[in-house]
C-alpha cells in the first residue's frame, strides 16, 4: 500500500471549488465539478479523482486551453434528442448538464438520448449514468477519450479506453452501476503502475512491434493497451468493436472529433471529444416496484451463486464502489502522498492557499 | 475442415419455408424466419443457422411447446416505446416485427425502444440491428438467453451467452455490425468443437470445480463459460457486466424470465425470454452525408493501422461477415454434413420431402 493521507470528503469538495473559483469558474460549476471528481475518490477510482486537477484540469484552465465557462449550445433538438456543443468547457460541467437535460426529456417522453462535441474528460462516465437513479431511470453514460487502445491485429494506439457507464435502480439492494473501459485497463491506472515501478501481467498491453509486454512504460510509449478480451484468442475483437461503438456514438454521430483526432486539449486545438447520454423511464414500461423487485432478485441470485473455491463473495457491478463510498463517507478519503504533493504545488503556482489538513491516520485498515 | 455440401441460398430458403409451412407456421411468418436463418449461415455464424432447424425449431413447433403463429401483444405503449408480449411464438418472428415497429416509431420520433417478453430463441440478434440500416438509422438488437455463464468468482451457470448487436450505416464501407455475445464464446461453438473431439484453450470456461478446463464437455456439463475478458486479472468482470446488463434490458425491464429463470421451451414451461431493441434516425442528430462520410473515414483510419507483424488486415466488426456473405450468394452456402444429415431425418419424421440438391463441390477454396 502506498504512503497516502486520509481526508474528510466534504474538505477535499471545498478545496477542489475553491481552485476551480480561483481560476475563475463559476462558482456553481466549480461547485459541480468538484462534487464528481470527488466520487470518483469516494468510489475508490483515484486515476479520475483529485490526481487530475494538478495533472489535467489546472493546466488546462490556467492555460486557457479549456474554456472556465462551459457555454453550451444547442444544435440541434427534438423532444426525445438533443445535440449539443459544449464550446470547450470543462467536460464535468458539460456532461452534467447534459444528462440533467437528457433525464428532463426522458421525464416527458419515457427516453431520451443527448450527444455532446467540442466537450473535454469528463471525470467518471459512471456519474452521470448515476444521475439517472434518483429518477427511477436507466442511465447510460458514454465518452470517447484520447488513443491508447489498438485495434485486434493493429499495433498502434487508435481509439480511447472509451467507456461504457449504465446505471439500472434496485429496490433494496444498491443500484447496478456498470462502469466500465472497453480496453483491458486504464492507462490512469499504467501510470500508476509505472510511478511504482510495477510490472503489468502479459496481455494487458503491447509494446511497439506488437508484442505484449510487462513493461507499462512501453505500452504507454509507442505501444498500445489491449482491448477488453486482451487477445485474440480470447476474443479481443469484440473490445475493439464495442471500443469502436463508443467512438461513433460519441465522435461522428455527436459530430465531435474520433479515433486519432482526439486529443488533449492544447494551445493549437481543443480535445473536441464527445459524450452520449440516454436516458429510460423504467415505469413507462413497467411499474416501477415489479422491476425493483425483480432488479432485487436477480442481484440475489448472482451474489449467492456457488463460489470458486477461494472466492469469498460475487459482486454485482458497482457494488464494491458503493461500498467503498460509504466507508469513505464515514472514515475520510484516501489520497496518495504523490497527489497531496502535486497539489501542494499547484497552489503554489496558482496562488490558492493550501488548507488541506488530514484526519489523524487509524492504522487498523 | 468439415465435410460439408454447398446449396444456392435460394434453395436452402425455399426449403426451410416448405418445413415451417409443413408445422403449420403462415407461410409470410414461415419466409420471415428461413431468412433469418439462411442469413446467419450466410455471415458464416453456422452455428446459429440451418442447423438449429432440426435440432431447436422443428422439435419446440412440432410438440407444441412454441406456438407456431406469432400472437403478438402490445403492453404498453407510447410514441417513442413500446413493450410487447410475443404470445410464445417464433422468436425470430416476433423479433422481426418488434423491430419493424421500432424503426417505424424511430421514423416518427427519432429514437424508440422495443422491448418483448414471452419470446424464444431470435437466431443471430445482428438482423434486427441490421433492419435499421437501410432507413438510415443505428440499430441495436439484444436477447438474454439459457444459462451458459459465470459471473466472474461464480462456478456455476447463471446467465446466458447474452447477445449485442449493433449497426450502423457508413458511406462506401460496409455498415459497423457488431454482433458479440458477452461471454468468450457461445454454446454453439463448444457444440461443434465437441463434435470434432476438439480441445479447447485455456480461458473459454470452467469445469463444475471452477477451474478452467480444455475439456468443452466439462463446460457444458456441469461448468461454464467465462464471460469476455476469460479471467478476473483480464477483467473478466466487465463481460459478466455486460451479461447481466443484457438480462437486466432484456429480462428484469421487459417484464421476461431472467437469469436461471430462462429454459428451452418444453412441455411443462415456455422459455418466456426478452429482447431489447431500439433505433436511433441519424439525421435528427446529424445529416446522414456527414455522418456517412466520417463513417468512412473512420473504418479507413481502422483499416490502415499499423499492423502486428505476420497480419495481414484489421477489420471492422460485420467486415469479414458482409464478405463471406457476398462470397456464399455467389458461390453457395457450405452446410456440414452432420446438419444436412439432421436434416433429411428432421423430414423424415415430419413427413415433408427432402428435396435439397448439393452444388457441385469446388475443391479451390
Amino acid at each position: 500500500v502506498e504512503k497516502h493521507f486520509v481526508y474528510r470528503a466534504n474538505d477535499l469538495y471545498e478545496f477542489i471549488v475553491k481552485i476551480f473559483v480561483h481560476l475563475n469558474m463559476p462558482f456553481d460549476e466549480a461547485q459541480i465539478a468538484a462534487r464528481i471528481i470527488l466520487e470518483a475518490d469516494l468510489r475508490g477510482i483515484h486515476s479520475h479523482g483529485i490526481i487530475r486537477v494538478p495533472t489535467l484540469y489546472v493546466p488546462w484552465l490556467s492555460h486557457g486551453y479549456i474554456s472556465n465557462k462551459a457555454s453550451i449550445s444547442t444544435i440541434n433538438e427534438t423532444p426525445v434528442m438533443l445535440s449539443l456543443d459544449g464550446g470547450n468547457g470543462m467536460g464535468h460541467v458539460i456532461a452534467y448538464k447534459a444528462m440533467q437535460r437528457c433525464i428532463e426529456k426522458a421525464k416527458h417522453c419515457g427516453v431520451a438520448i443527448v450527444t455532446v462535441r467540442n466537450s473535454n474528460h469528463l471525470g467518471i462516465a459512471g456519474y452521470y449514468a448515476m444521475m439517472a437513479l434518483e429518477h427511477d431511470m436507466i442511465g447510460i453514460s458514454l465518452t470517447n477519450s484520447t488513443p491508447y487502445v489498438a485495434p485486434t491485429y493493429a499495433r498502434t494506439k487508435m481509439i480511447g479506453t472509451n467507456p461504457i457507464a449504465v446505471a439500472v435502480p434496485a429496490g433494496e439492494e444498491y443500484p447496478f452501476v456498470l462502469d466500465m473501459a472497453t480496453s483491458v485497463v486504464t492507462q490512469g491506472l499504467l501510470d500508476i503502475l509505472i510511478n511504482h515501478n510495477e510490472p503489468i501481467p502479459l496481455g494487458w498491453g503491447i509494446d511497439g512491434s506488437g508484442a505484449n509486454t510487462t513493461d507499462p512504460r512501453k505500452v504507454l510509449d509507442g505501444g498500445a493497451i489491449n482491448p477488453l478480451g486482451a487477445s485474440d484468442l480470447m476474443r479481443s475483437y469484440k473490445g475493439y468493436g464495442l471500443g469502436l461503438l463508443v467512438d461513433i456514438l460519441c465522435g461522428v454521430l455527436a459530430g465531435a472529433n474520433f479515433s486519432t483526432g482526439v486529443t488533449r486539449p492544447g494551445p493549437k486545438a481543443p480535445a473536441h471529444l464527445g459524450h452520449f447520454f440516454a436516458a429510460i423511464k423504467v415505469d413507462t414500461i413497467r411499474p416501477i416496484e415489479n422491476f425493483k423487485k425483480d432488479m432485487d432478485q436477480l442481484i440475489h441470485q448472482m451474489n449467492s451463486a456457488p463460489k470458486v473455491e477461494g472466492q469469498e463473495r460475487i459482486y454485482i457491478a458497482g457494488e464494491k464502489e458503493f461500498e467503498l463510498a460509504d466507508r469513505y463517507n464515514r472514515e475520510g478519503v484516501p489520497v496518495y502522498e504523490e497527489a497531496v504533493h502535486l497539489l501542494e504545488q499547484t497552489c503554489k503556482d496558482i496562488g490558492n492557499e493550501f488548507n488541506l489538513t488530514p484526519i489523524p491516520l487509524i492504522e487498523n485498515d
